[in-house]
C-alpha cells in the first residue's frame, strides 16, 4: 500500500498557498487544515480538461496528510485522470464552510465567515487492492465515523466501477474569517444602518432509517446528538 | 447597461451539462436552478492560469440568468479575467448543497442527498458604471433580501479596489439527489448494518449586533427566522 506522506504539524509556505493579499487570514498548521475538513462532507474539485475548467462536488474522506475522493470510472474527471498518465492530473481542491454573514454598514465591508482549505497537486487513481480497501473506510469514516464497520465493504465489481483517487496534501492551506465585523469606515459609524453577524450552521436532523433495520447504532446517535 | 439575457423556462442541454451517466438526476428548469443558487452564500469557481486550475469560493448574487461575484482587484482570478481580453475568461461555476447523508448497507451505495448547480462560461469584469452599481445590489439582495438599501454603496475607490464580475448562465443544470436509499443489492438486506438518510441543513444563528446600531431591522428578523 502508499502510505501516506508523513504529516507535518505545519504545511509549508509555498508559492500555491500564499496568497498576494489578506495574509493574514491564513493558517498552515495542520490541526486548522485537518478540523476544516473532518467537518465537511463535499469537497469542490477542479480540473481542466480540453484547455476548459471543471470543477464538481464530490464525497471525501482524509487520511493523515492524504484525501481521497471517489467518483464513476465513466466519469469526465475519472477519463481526464486517465488521460494524465502516472503523474497524475493537477486539480485543485477546495472544502469551504459558511459560518456567517457579516453585513457592514457599507456595501463593501460586507463580508463572510467561512473556514476554506485549498490543495493542489495531481490527483491518481488508487489501484493497489490494500489501498483501495483502506480509501473505502476512509471514505466511510469521515462521513460518520464508525461507519465502516457497519457496512458491507466492496467487492470487485463495485470496485471496478466506482474509480478511487488520491491527493497528498503538501501544497495545502486554510484561509479563515472569524473575527466579527470588519473595521467599518470612520464616517460610517454615524450612518443608520444595522450591522452586525448572522451566524450559521449546519445541523444534522433526526434520522430517517430504511425500513427493517434495527435501531440507530451508538456512534450513529452520538454523532448526531453533536449536530441535532 | 449590459442587460442579462432574457431568463428562459427550461436552460438548454449543452455538451458542457449532459452528463455521461445519471442523467435522471439532471434538471434544466430555471424554477430548480435558480433556488439552489438563491439559497446558497458561496460559490466555487475554478479556472485554468498559466495551465493549472484554480478553485476558490466567493460570495455570489443572481440577477435572472446572471450571476456576479466580487473579488479583489490584486487577486489571482482578477489578474486571470484581465489577461483573458475581451472573450472574458473560461470558468466553471458550481454551487452545492448537502442536504444529508445516505447510509447503506454497502459501502459503495453510501451517497449523499444533495443539490448543485454548474454552468460554464466568459467571466467579465464589469465597469459600466450603472452594471456596477447595480450588481453590487444584487450581492447584498443575495445575502438577504432588503440588505441593499440597509447599506452604504460603494464609493468610486472602494468600486476600484473590489472588482465585479458577471457571468451568464447559458451552459447551466442542476444534479439532484434528493430520495431515499439507494435500490439495496438484493443479497444486502438481510446484513445486520443500520441504513438511512440523516438529513442536514444549514440554520442560522440569533444576530450579533455591532455596538451602537439599533434593533434588528424586520427584513432581517423575517429572513432569520425562517432559516432559525
Amino acid at each position: 500500500m502508499s502510505v501516506a506522506s508523513e504529516t507535518p504539524a505545519v504545511y509549508p509556505r509555498t508559492e500555491a498557498t500564499t496568497p498576494t493579499r489578506l495574509r493574514d487570514r491564513m493558517r498552515y498548521d495542520a490541526d486548522t487544515v485537518h478540523a476544516i475538513l473532518d467537518e465537511a462532507f463535499l469537497a469542490h474539485v477542479s480540473f481542466t480538461a480540453d484547455g476548459v475548467p471543471h470543477v464538481l462536488p464530490l464525497a471525501f474522506g482524509r487520511d493523515g496528510s492524504r484525501v481521497y475522493v471517489h467518483v464513476s470510472s465513466g466519469s469526465h474527471l475519472a477519463t481526464a485522470v486517465r488521460h494524465a498518465g502516472d503523474d497524475g492530473l493537477p486539480v485543485a481542491f477546495a472544502v469551504t464552510h459558511a459560518d456567517g454573514l457579516v453585513l457592514s454598514r457599507s456595501a463593501f465591508h460586507h463580508s463572510m465567515n467561512f473556514r476554506c482549505v485549498i490543495a493542489h497537486g495531481p490527483l491518481r487513481r488508487v489501484t493497489d487492492p490494500d489501498e483501495l480497501a483502506h480509501g473505502w473506510s476512509v471514505l466511510l469514516e469521515h462521513l460518520v465515523p464508525g461507519r465502516s464497520t457497519d457496512a458491507r465493504p466492496p467487492n470487485r465489481k463495485e470496485a471496478a466501477q466506482t474509480g478511487l483517487f488520491a491527493l497528498d496534501l503538501d501544497r495545502v492551506a486554510a484561509k479563515v474569517r472569524d473575527h466579527g465585523l470588519a473595521a467599518e469606515e470612520d464616517g460610517d459609524l454615524e450612518l443608520p444602518y444595522w450591522a452586525g453577524v448572522i451566524p450559521l450552521r449546519t445541523v444534522a436532523g433526526p434520522a430517517q432509517p430504511d425500513t427493517g433495520v434495527g435501531p440507530v447504532p451508538d456512534y450513529l446517535a452520538r454523532w448526531a446528538a453533536e449536530r441535532a
